[in-house]
């Protein structure tokens, strides 16, 4: 058995999703799950998602040997916090945050520097829905998990890491932490930014509930999809990871004016240009899209 | 049978869909159809979408007692004109642009006045693909189809157009034109040029083929499915619509500014608030969305 007691703190979607992952992979033998809100503790054990619920942050890393934190990113530090206490010496402790940065800081803020058995990770999976009761045992098969190691990096904890994540179906690959906070700004954080600014704004027009909303179809789902996720955890992103994402979403806004003024001009053909440059990039990375 | 001779002018995703669906809803009996593009024709005859190929935009509305323009908004004037010495007195004539004044305008410049027989529509469906090849029989089944009826509209006309669409599944509704065309601009030509202009801005960072792209996820694909969509299509939708299209973007741009200022003022709780509400928004219509 590659883990023999696991600890998840933290039971949403991802906690929940690998947790259902591990036991059909066969690869953990008891799972003790603890989550600050009662009901998805509740939830968890009803589904039979954990084995076993833990009263404390604390009481749920005693004793166990893979201690994975899986909470909004901005609640790593308390929840590394929490834990502490029950945090045995040959412990690995692991994450599933998309900041990777901000994790790693929140490691060495909790225990003075960032522990060589630390193992900082990123699933690049998931769906809008929230909670351990959306947890989908297959959510991380052919997808890719990030691993960020870090100076002080224990190769046998990254490993067992690596390992675990392959059990259950994805593909694990290696980033610097500032490069990954970079990439994910670009492809996954900006775009969560824009999908809840454009139903923000869309919902301030007259008529919005009216006949806007009411005659929407496919394009705009698909398009909004993500300005249905959590926003908390989009909050917790956003925040940890400003820099980047403030950057970037001032290029986008220029980008924005830019096109403005295209209209404006009547310059028909450049705006054309755009559209099939853009389609051309977009068809042309599909295919590696996951 | 509803109708005997359909003529559709422009082959592509909408046209042939509609072929294919009225063959299977036994609505018509002959299907002649034209493109500007032989390889459309060519494609659309051995699919068996269409059953007799015309030379010209006249010979297929020739003897058709319906008329169907199915090209990209901005070349309904010339499709119009080009069909008009095969239309008859009778003949129904009707489209499927995405702007609806840009189309009555088009009609109105080509027959000197809008004629009383030409019904004005919209399918609100579609997807990403283009082209005859990627036409499917079922495209309409559940979706609304908009009429949005002018002063000289003769009923009979638009009552043979609303049940040759419910024939296929649709559900008919009308529209003032001018209406249409703010709420579309809306919920669905602004967020395609959102999506075109992400994916643009994205293309031209650092690392964007080596990195970037690469690691994009399941919210990019979603987010970004529209900006594979013909930029033909979408550039004569802009134009065509540019006044509407050109207000809601300036509103997505203040909208940005404004998250921006939170951002690098550090007002996270508003952030947050922006988020929740747009996911509140988006879930309680989310039900109605087809």
């Amino acid at each position: 058995m590659l883990i023999r007691r696991l600890a998840i703190i933290g039971l949403g979607l991802i906690g929940g999703s690998l947790a259902k992952a591990a036991r059909m992979a066969n690869v953990v033998e008891t799972i003790v799950g603890f989550d600050a809100d009662r009901m998805q503790i509740q939830r968890a054990l009803q589904d039979r998602v954990i084995d076993v619920s833990a009263d404390s942050a604390a009481d749920a890393a005693r004793g166990a040997d893979v201690v994975l934190i899986a909470v909004p990113v901005l609640a790593t530090a308390n929840a590394l916090h929490a834990a502490k206490p029950g945090i045995g010496v040959d412990s690995i402790i692991t994450d599933v945050g998309s900041t990777k940065q901000s994790v790693l800081a929140a490691a060495q803020e909790v225990f003075g520097t960032v522990l060589p058995k630390f193992v900082a990770a990123h699933p690049i999976a998931g769906t809008e829905k929230s909670g351990v009761a959306n947890a989908l045992p297959d959510l991380f098969r052919g997808h890719r998990v990030i691993l960020t190691p870090h100076a002080q990096q224990d190769v046998a904890a990254q490993t067992l890491i690596a390992k675990l994540w392959e059990a259950v179906g994805a593909r694990v690959v290696t980033m610097e932490p500032a490069r990954h906070d970079a990439i994910f700004a670009a492809t996954s954080h900006l775009p969560h930014l824009l999908a809840f600014a454009f139903v923000d704004m869309l919902s301030r027009l007259e008529g919005a509930d009216v006949d806007i909303f009411p005659n929407a179809g496919g394009g705009f789902r698909d398009f909004t999809r993500i300005a249905s996720s959590s926003p908390r955890m989009w909050h917790d992103i956003v925040r940890a990871n400003s820099t980047q994402i403030a950057a970037l979403l001032q290029r986008q806004i220029d980008e924005l004016q830019r096109l403005h003024q295209l209209i404006e001009r009547g310059e028909w053909q450049q705006l054309g240009e755009v559209f099939e440059h853009a389609r051309a990039v977009r068809e042309r990375h599909l295919a590696r899209i996951e």
